[in-house]
């Protein structure tokens, strides 16, 4: 189940990667507001999540860790910092599409630039630092596959 | 923006409806799942309630709801009654179906049965009862045009 | 940590386990509600899952259970069959009573009572079955002692 | 019942405010965590806002912000901006503390500092941008009680 958009990465769930940007649209749901009326804040930090996630999974980089994955190298990923711009609220029934690209690639750690716009406005900026670990919790390196392959973009 | 699935119901966010039955398709993140290693049991609700929405957008009940909220009726969707059967786990990357069927409709509330199911394995069966309210919260009749078009099938 | 409440168990965060009988109270945040106004209906699930486990925790069986996981036997509670009756709705700031009562016991599972409360009134039933799984995700039979301890009552 | 609280400050769940700084006990629960076994990330946003929104409860500010509530000034909290840093992992039943102080008032918009930790272990520090938004969803001046209350600290 993990390869469907290895596989098959026209399928919309996959997003679409163009030139290292990945876009990916996502629907806003009941569960996604609160009360005031708009999307709850912490609500965004899932959408940057599948945003995330559906980018390395079309990327190279998902393909040199699910071979390790393989070998018994379970991982998973964590976030270690973000910082969150918000400037204009989405609502109920909204499209929205979230936006991935690599800022930098170091030895134990991605930095991205997220972005969440409805149509042409910007809802949402963000920069996210996010860290590979192993299955017992410890930091690991990424794959030296991953890094040479970005150094050379 | 509520009504991209009407204008173009063959968008994937929107899922299918064919003959009664609605089908949608999710995908299994980190935020959906719990430390025991599959989808947490409350988050399975969001699942249905994407999967009624989209339903509900694409049946002729929205858009005689639409031409109501237009001239001020604000509504919104409100679950009454649920039973759940928890049968299997789904878990992380997972692409689950949701199906959605109406049982049966009452003046003030529809009876929806809905399944999760990955690939032709079912995780959760579910019955669910839903009502319309005012923006002030009192329940309120279906239009009569939404019960009429259900006793006709 | 764990044993937090069964150290101290007159602490607030533990509610209060009176002849069978539990009680917590929770707060109402932002996060809980949606645009309608009111709580979303699947974090009510979150509710009373807080008031299942604080009921556990200062009863027997947590004790018993935690012997056998210090003895290596993971474990963790799954939920296979609810049923939620929602008959009013709770809203932003409210201080609401999560009660819970062991119905019946069996051998592999337990059967749960619970209500959620403002006051005097009455926002959701519920019953509730729960299992235990091991941490290969395989049910598990009760320990004998608390099937014994409940039997008795 | 919002105003439980401000009636009785003693009550655990308001937390407690001493000399500017306030501090609240939460707890740890399933829906908290993620596969990878820990607190999911993004779950972190709503322990921050549980701190803040009883830290303003007990406040001088809540009960300005009160008085013209009851005048017909409805109004909401935002996050405008937010920075995140994750420093440790937070797990199932571990009681945590949220940490609010405020770092600097702004005629629309207040800075908190914040942070979690697990007794003495910092887990995620926090600066967080919150403004105040009428009904219709528009920025609002902060009273200038508020403003100067703060002032002469």
């Amino acid at each position: 189940m993990m390869q469907i958009c290895a596989a098959n990465p026209a399928l919309p769930f996959c997003g679409q990667l163009e030139d290292g940007q990945h876009h990916l649209m996502v629907r806003v749901y009941y569960a996604d507001t609160d009360f005031s009326g708009v999307v709850y804040h912490g609500r965004y930090l899932e959408f940057l999540e599948r945003g995330r996630t559906e980018f390395l999974r079309l990327s190279d980089m998902h393909h040199h860790l699910m071979l390790e994955a393989e070998e018994g190298q379970a991982f998973a990923w964590i976030v270690r910092r973000m910082t969150l711009d918000f400037t204009a609220p989405a609502r109920i029934d909204d499209m929205l599409r979230v936006e991935t690209a690599i800022a930098q690639i170091k030895p134990a750690r991605i930095l991205m630039t997220q972005r969440i716009l409805r149509e042409d406005r910007l809802l949402l900026g963000a920069h996210v630092e996010v860290a590979l670990i192993n299955r017992d919790g410890r930091p690991r390196r990424l794959p030296l596959a991953v890094i040479q392959s970005f150094a050379k973009k």
